[in-house]
């Protein structure tokens, strides 16, 4: 016999929890369609070349071989290790094919070579969307992008989440008020993003060391980490900081502005944080992570941000975007071992017709098909055994109705496995259309 | 500037392919969950121990490597080239979790690890359905899965289609009632599957050097290739053949057993045809191919069959299954090469809200979150230049209305780009129902 060892790092979910996953894909991807955003979708492979950022190959990734290659020469490929890479490939490919703005959602794997270890997934489904235009992008794209994640996190229903929300302008306006050049700029807000993982000490010495600041610098950069308020304190809270720095004021304005265009009911889950931070180099403008709050120690389920240029690897043109992406795999890894979300039902069928006799399946079989022409998921029982095993199986599977054909063919009775009555169904269609009601 | 070539044989769709590949993958998921089918998932990555049967890796696999691996021991690892050995690995893992039967259908990309051509993809789509149980399967999950598949073509109503059926029982049982023992007739079988490929002559060949068959032999097994009949007519064209064999019988009594129960409407979709073959070795009972009529040159979309054991690899539990396999990426191709789809939605949005000036930017999102609610998707215009500008988007996307909100925000108005008629919109939310209608 193979082995049948579960490979550390690669989830596989049971059915009931794929239906429950399913049913969340479709909510985001519901959302994100209302909003005009297109779907697509590109090969999990691309050039090593293309997934290596300036000829260097930073991110663990995963190279493919042809395992009977017998030594012919091709370009060298890699698994993509995440969407924003295939993405910016993508549409500077196709750029003459795509209408702008373009907004898009993208739900894939991505895989990660890393080292196996626990509680990492070396592969998994990010949900990505971003808003790309050419040459500029207006801020109503930067709050369209934050009203959908917040209405996606609403609609999940998978309890109560918080967006941090803060402006590498903001931050690099505090920094340079400071006195800070843009490249201990670059360094500190490097630092800070640190800071729940390394601590205020942590940051102190990186500020130091990496950033050349001095320590009395250092403790105001941390003070300024403390700063956090809802969207509606914020423009008076930033101006009692008493900074005077003209990126820092743009900043400030551009949230204000962002905020003014996310209905007010949405204010309540964002959080103005100025800890945060981010490790990716190219955001520009609005920053943001999403946790879940009753399980802080997970960490951002969901971030993103604003950044000035898409695709300048690929192209000459400018192409400004705000996205964001929300790691569904980890989120549903949550949600499992949580029981944040049910995993109840185990089949899309709402019927089970029994088979009494094989002679009566064809009848059967045409019942089936009548509900399901009404809409309805039916089964259709693969034997013909004693009632009592039929109604077990429908039993464990969840299904609420059980019919029953008569041996004449014409009569069919309903049974309601939950309240166990059981009547005749004079009307199918009028009954099945019930059901869906 | 980083390369932007395509790699040959990993396809990839622009967003109005991506959304019409995405209307046929809810019709295919819809079908098989109105049957009770569950969806599944495994992950992209197996052992290859795993992918390679009895220890050979005999397919074209793409193996998996860590970039930056630094000499460690891991177990080696690759893509699956199918789903079936995923799906074999999976319900023997997940056994007593699982209720049986077992109907799943899954719909994911796998790899195979060919050399670059012309026409080959090396990442596509499969879609597959499988029906499990433990021990014994009766014919009705055969008829099901062949019900299914039929309804499945029809409904993603891409031209004329054709099921071509065949059991392997018949073929065993015409070579044997021919006189060819068990190897011979598995060798006979693999020679007749590439009548389409190398011709009578070449058959007749191979019948001879590779399964030992007398030239006379040869000769009546290529005339039984000739026979082709619709389901009414089966039993009797076979029953003409002057076959006597017990394992013929049996077979063709299953197919008579198994066409009864799909409704007559579709049987003239079925062909049944004693050339068909299949190459692989594991089916056991009936098996069928699917061809777009009019495009025979293109080969199979689909095809599956019965099989007597799943997972034998893997566990001592005997489990019995029939299932297929649609070929999504290669039927998409197919689809957008020849037109058979239409590519013209490219988005969800149905309506347009035009934006005259800024400061109307947070009215005219009320206006599409109150579309939103009633479920139709709406856009709301990024900027706000002249209108001439905004219609042109609404016309390039395809989105049927524009509304124009009043300076007050209290009038809305709308215009059908279609009939280029405009009107005051009294009730909004009404106004959003009768466009669902």
């Amino acid at each position: 016999m193979a082995k049948m060892t579960p490979i550390s790092g690669f989830p596989e979910w049971l059915p009931e929890q794929k239906l429950a996953e399913d049913r969340v894909v479709r909510t985001l991807a519901a959302v994100y369609a209302s909003h005009g955003f297109v779907p697509i979708e590109t090969p999990a492979v691309e050039l090593i070349e293309t997934l290596s950022s300036k000829g260097v190959v930073d991110r663990e990734i995963y190279s493919i071989k042809r395992y009977h290659a017998e030594g012919e020469e091709e370009a060298a490929l890699g698994l993509h290790f995440d969407l924003t890479v295939p993405f910016a490939r993508y549409v500077a490919q196709h750029m003459a094919k795509l209408s702008f703005p373009f907004k898009r959602y993208q739900m894939q794997k991505v895989w990660r070579g890393e080292r196996p270890q626990k509680g990492r997934f070396r592969e998994f489904y990010q949900f990505d969307i971003d808003t790309i235009a050419r040459d500029e992008l207006p801020l109503s794209c930067d709050a369209e992008v934050l009203h959908v994640f917040l209405k996606a996190f609403k609609l999940m229903a998978l309890g109560p989440f918080r967006m941090s929300v803060n402006s590498r302008k903001v931050l690099h306006g505090c920094y340079s008020s400071l006195g800070l050049a843009e490249a201990q700029r670059k360094a500190a807000i490097i630092a800070v993003d640190k800071l729940h993982k390394v601590g205020k000490d942590g940051v102190m010495k990186e500020l130091g060391s990496a950033a050349g600041v001095a320590p009395d610098v250092a403790a105001r950069i941390l003070d300024l980490t403390a700063v956090q308020c809802a969207p509606r304190d914020f423009v008076r809270i930033t101006g009692s900081l008493g900074i005077s720095d003209p990126l820092f004021d743009a900043g400030v304005g551009e949230l204000r502005d962002i905020f003014a265009l996310i209905p007010e009911a949405f204010h309540d889950f964002i959080l103005v944080d100025l800890s945060l931070a981010r490790g990716l180099d190219y955001y520009t403008g609005i920053i943001f992570e999403t946790q879940m709050t009753d399980f802080p120690e997970f960490g951002s389920v969901a971030s993103g941000g604003r950044y000035e240029n898409l695709a300048s690897q690929f192209t000459s043109q400018k192409l400004p975007g705000v996205g964001g992406s929300i790691g569904l795999s980890r989120l549903m890894e949550l949600a499992f071992t949580n029981g944040l979300l049910s995993t109840e039902q185990r089949t899309f069928a709402k019927v089970l017709v029994s088979v009494l006799s094989e002679e009566q399946r064809p009848r059967c079989n045409e019942v089936a098909e009548e509900l399901r022409a009404e809409g309805i998921p039916v089964e259709v029982y693969f034997k013909s055994p004693k009632l009592g095993k039929q109604i077990d199986f429908a039993a464990s599977k969840g299904i609420p109705y059980i019919l029953f054909v008569s041996e004449d063919g014409a009569g069919i009775e309903v049974k309601d496995l939950q309240s166990k009555e059981q009547r005749l169904v004079s009307d199918l269609k009028a009954w099945g259309r019930s059901l869906l009601a």
